[in-house]
């Protein structure tokens, strides 16, 4: 199982946001097209995989999202109906536990309470990280990555206690980008 | 120069779509997400690049429309606002010669005559191609890619006249997937 943890630090936490803004959402456009990125390929969804989002914005957080390849029972693949969709999950009753609707959960938790309930490697993705082909990237990764502001000091430190710094160069990428190089560099290598 | 040719065989060419629904009109959604893959870094937009999108839906194809990194006076990452530029292209008045527009340019050119003007070794993005790892990409760099349906084939034959069908794989991955693929690969060994 891969699972990539995007930290979207401004992303709203309530359903009250409009569809066709979705930039001044927090950024939800960014949080839409990194789902898109990690679960699917030009025909399927991604079995082996899955996206948390976890969501700091107002007016409740943090709130987190999972989206899991084999358990999705509807296909999505454009911004505006994951937007949708992750409007429709805001808009329910929830609390700290898993809420699951539709192959989707949801729940009140936090960025180092997620990570906390996850097995395998830990990889940062980060400018000064290591450059990912001189990385060998172990089964089961767990890979983080910051939205356009990138991961706040003590998230980062504390993904950091069981995890390393990868790069993927000198440019920073878009975070949808960055999922689908690294998706590719997974499938490339064997690595789910 | 780093170029991309996207072959969208139903995006509309007609103002006449919703922003709302961009998958209705002949996968707009997925024409944005290639802007934005082809031309974006987190922070800023890739001067080196362009790409072209040539446009083959309803009602009047073939349009085509290009966006060079270093011409853009305005800065889109969301498809939401790339769709609306796209319409707002669309609603010009424009013939068989470029019009310029803020930094895009939009003619009645198909993807024949789209090629023809260009310079630089073609690579045309199919399943079958050489994997790209073994491949040794060249300078200015003219990448060919089909919507989710594909390049039809005398297209195809055509772009293979001076080209080399490449591969991602064994996966078929998103067309803005792919380019992202491509933009790291190129990036990582200095191609523009």
């Amino acid at each position: 199982m891969r699972t990539f943890v995007l930290y979207a630090r401004k992303a709203r936490t309530d359903s009250k946001f409009r569809l066709d803004d979705l930039v001044s959402a927090g950024r939800m456009d960014l949080v839409c097209r990194c789902i898109t990125s990690a679960l699917w390929l030009s025909h399927n969804v991604r079995e082996d995989t899955r996206i948390f989002v976890v969501l700091n914005g107002p007016t409740k957080p943090p709130v987190t999202i999972c989206f899991q390849g084999s358990k999705l029972s509807k296909v999505y693949v454009d911004e505006s109906t994951n937007a949708k969709w992750i409007k429709k999950l805001l808009s329910m009753k929830f609390g700290k536990e898993w809420l699951e609707v539709e192959g989707a959960k949801i729940a009140r938790k936090s960025f180092q309470e997620v990570l906390s309930e996850l097995n395998g490697k830990i990889y940062v993705l980060h400018e000064k990280g290591e450059f990912i082909d001189n990385v060998k990237i172990e089964k089961n990764p767990v890979i983080v990555l910051g939205d356009q502001i990138g991961l706040p000091d003590k998230e980062e430190s504390f993904a950091l206690r069981n995890g390393e710094k990868i790069s993927l160069g000198k440019n920073v990428y878009l975070a949808s980008s960055c999922i689908s190089i690294i998706n590719w560099i997974c499938d490339k290598n064997g690595i789910d």
